[in-house]
């Protein structure tokens, strides 16, 4: 291969740029032109193509978000538009496209790779709900901001012994809400995957009320229950409780990686490369048991990845 | 005087610690016993008193909160329960208090020097909105939380091309919108103190997208409009706008405090013990103009402090 | 077992209360007593043991350092001392020890458990030097510390034109400079595992300076060369190199822990109490493979860990 | 005037680029052409000149460092070079320029503004050290990172029972260790500007050792004494005592700046344009009491600000 496209997608996660960056410098080590392309697959449809060299991914390494600009383009999902993009590809020459994302951009990437064309995946996403990788780019950041601010949150449940929700990223996956909640020392923690019941909790509440603990966090993923919804429903049995709510909300998608996504991002950056130049396609770069490993796109975005129950129960123990 | 109270009242703001341990540390070294009110105004009802010596202020100066806990409590406003508040700390042998709190918790410590006990307060809330004082403790950490977040956001707002509306807090002032829009690069700015027009930002956004500058940040004081209502106001004009809409909320509370409120903190600490040893009563302890002054509670809770509007100017000119 | 006792040992990891937080609370969830002993093994040879309950462990989970304090105690090496700390553990009825520390720490463990008794380790130390375990608790939190650090001195070294030097901790091992290096995104990373050639870094400078490129960041761990020296062997063979040493230091050690030293802390904690109530004896609990895992204590203390090499090129190639 | 020039001079300072946004953006608004010297004094020997637009100064407002770069120029006090400045500047039809930098560079800017040319300086250097203004761009964010710092080395203070010496910045001033060691809740505070006397400090020491309270905290100004040199100092009196040195070094200069720095850097380059177009020249734009203020240059440089005598007698108050 002579000449590689590479964009990110969807929703933007701290770590990418530390992606692109390694796409970018390992690529030119190994002696193929990197394509930039702008703003997701919108990018390919309009050929909006840049060449990437070592000195354009300058300074970036520490940057949330991405400088390849991101989007989410529904209309991608069509056959038509697929066929275009390849066609795009093809006309400037480029043989080979690696795409950093999550599940939505991944499966858009499945559906690339499934008319020939050899695709990688970079797995991306502050969800952490891709199958088949332990992780995925900008998770930890995620995760270190939220739990940096409920230590913050944390303070005025203290002073004022309220009982304090916050909401946190995950429609369909408790990944974020169960780190978030287990960091950040969590009483309650209510994730998608496993169902919950109000009237324990307060009961729990009243229970730790008598024992003269005022204080309670109880962190929600935004797929399990919404925190507003979430304080009626805590006001149901216990009109008396002083609730409040915090969304923590786009904080969590950016500002600087942490070494978790910084190092994880520069490895997938290079093996995204290196399958590619060997020959691979349809496949996504991830972790698993902490070596870097490839998934078929296939599996990856069709299989749902399981949360880790081990993890759960131990959270609950840690918070008596 | 012999002994003096100290209590933290109202909502918590960063820095309440540093201003506990200056009272603390002032006072033994001026040889006047402190004693620890819990709770605010509902530990004075309760004579929850405990002396407070400087090895018990040890290690708080950089947390949050307030390890003297705070509360809103509407019934005392109550003459009654003022004159029980007054009892106990007579019964205690307590000739002096000082009141760590904002605008409400100053309005009943107002009540209190009423009757003649010798009272102080010091200025503390996160809001910025008491009268005579430049800046209270608390603020600076909040805003300076609030622009970290905002630096987040934009990574988001950048890498997609959109609009983000930041809700910061602020009921009847936008002190913390002011400063955390100027500060974090906000390209409007909305407070209850000045009249704001949604067409005309329409109107300067869609000048923006024909320059090319698709992203946007909009910094909102919740007492100005909410953030969801600024969107849907802003979806009725431009009902393509691609908009995002974040709610800090209570991380802007708690965290480590900053230097500058570490060292307000402890000044005002200082002060006010020696404005009470010195015989003052029914003052404030702010600053104003770089050094400490003391301002009549009265004219502290009942003026209404003025935003700058230099300030505001200067955030619409730096935001071409 | 009715009686378990913990102690933190060696230099401190952030981290640390996260895991006694963890003994305590999953050893009362298990009915089992945990014993706090102060200072380290100090406290095995006064019987200075302090029983730990629930609520003994709140709000420090987000702390650095360790409640329990530790200390480094060069006379624990003798037989004698060894025997004394059994005797204490056995008259106070305590059934089995858990320490927490790294590599010094973890031999005097295996000491102790040589004997017979129950002991178990949580591998703990910035420098993430214990054979058979991926990740020590408070290695994330130091090198995110490192390269929070190296990312502010980025800024100075950019606007100048210099290079800078990095000096991060690792006396015997180069994990902290790797990951710092390649998180900070530094030009050279110099570890003891891997000879270097200031020859060729000078030479690789000059190479750059020629492209235009004039500030450098180099990363050394202070056991592979310390930073003054570093600069002096530079300066040999380029008198004009606009140098700057910044030697991070104890910054390194303390401060909240990251999401992923709470969570193995978490994690390693609840293995260890369960490691010990199951009968194992002389086993450190570590992670590897992002599984948690006992290693016997003796091989993690006499065999050599060694760096990922693979990182270690990967840093040179996204350096281009 | 038409057209005006701009620099950034010295050390770096976090904040220089929101100064520079600031001048750039309220240049536009008033019609006058900015043009940025790039490299500080070696620019306007260079006529290293570019014109900066609105969009040019996008995304820098958080950034640390500086994007015009800066640079030493000691030849720049030679008579000859200032004139050839002078003289590129008026090829380049350019009639006022702006200094950003501390004292040294302002010296350099005095001596411009000499030969008549209309210059104007902004105060901006992490020491604080300018005559007549209160506060320098810079400082607020480097003290935040040394207390930040300071607060990390507590934790392995207090766990080891440890003596800290902590040195921070500050050749000729004592400002960054006073705000620092008061924010940071040093127990000793050295400083150029007042005597100090090792054998009262250790014999502070011992007493606070009979009070069981085991770790200190010694905060320094390199310019008083290098932390290393009072460790020895110290071990003279006390050659059991359990020391450790950090030397905070360049991380005080970079960062995101804070809302102080980003706002005093908005308003002081809002004024500085003001003051040029206004017809001011040899003038430092600073802040006194609160406000925005001009100071003669000449003033500014040879007159020695002194320290808060008070606030350094507060310091010891509170770390009793």
């Amino acid at each position: 291969m002579k000449r590689i496209a590479l964009l990110t997608s969807g929703g933007d996660a701290s770590g990418m740029n530390a992606a692109i960056r390694s796409v970018v410098r390992v690529g030119y080590v190994r002696g193929v032109e990197v394509i930039g392309v702008y703003s997701g697959y919108k990018g390919l449809l309009n050929a909006d193509f840049h060449p990437l060299l070592p000195r354009d991914v300058s300074g970036i390494l520490e940057r949330g978000g991405t400088i390849l600009r991101t989007s989410r383009v529904p209309e991608f999902k069509e056959k038509e538009n697929q066929l275009k993009a390849i066609e795009n590809l093809k006309a400037a020459e480029i043989e080979g496209l690696i795409v950093i994302g999550g599940n939505g951009s991944q499966s858009g990437n499945y559906a690339l790779s499934e008319t020939g064309f050899p695709t990688i995946g970079i797995a991306s996403t502050i969800d952490n709900d891709l199958w088949g990788t332990d992780y995925t780019i900008g998770f930890d950041t995620a995760v270190n901001t939220a739990i940096n601010a409920i230590d913050k949150i944390r303070d005025a449940a203290v002073s004022h012994g309220r009982t304090f929700i916050v909401e946190v990223m995950g429609r369909e996956a408790g990944f974020i809400a169960l780190d978030a909640g287990l960091g950040g020392g969590a009483d309650f923690i209510l994730v998608p995957e496993i169902p919950f019941n109000i009237e324990k909790i307060v009961e729990n509440m009243r229970e730790a009320f008598r024992k003269n603990k005022m204080h309670h966090l109880i962190v929600c993923a935004e797929g399990a229950i919404h925190g507003r919804d979430l304080e009626k429903e805590i006001k149901k049995y216990m009109p008396e409780a002083d609730t409040r709510v915090s969304v923590l909300g786009y904080i969590q998608r950016g500002g600087p990686p942490t070494r978790f996504d910084r190092i994880l991002a520069s490895q997938l950056g290079e093996h995204a490369v290196d399958a590619l130049l060997g020959g691979e396609k349809g496949k996504l770069v991830g972790i698993k048991d902490n070596k870097i490993t490839l998934i078929p796109l296939k599996d990856a975005v069709t299989k749902r990845k399981t949360l880790n129950e081990e993890l759960y129960r131990l959270a609950e123990e840690v918070s008596v």
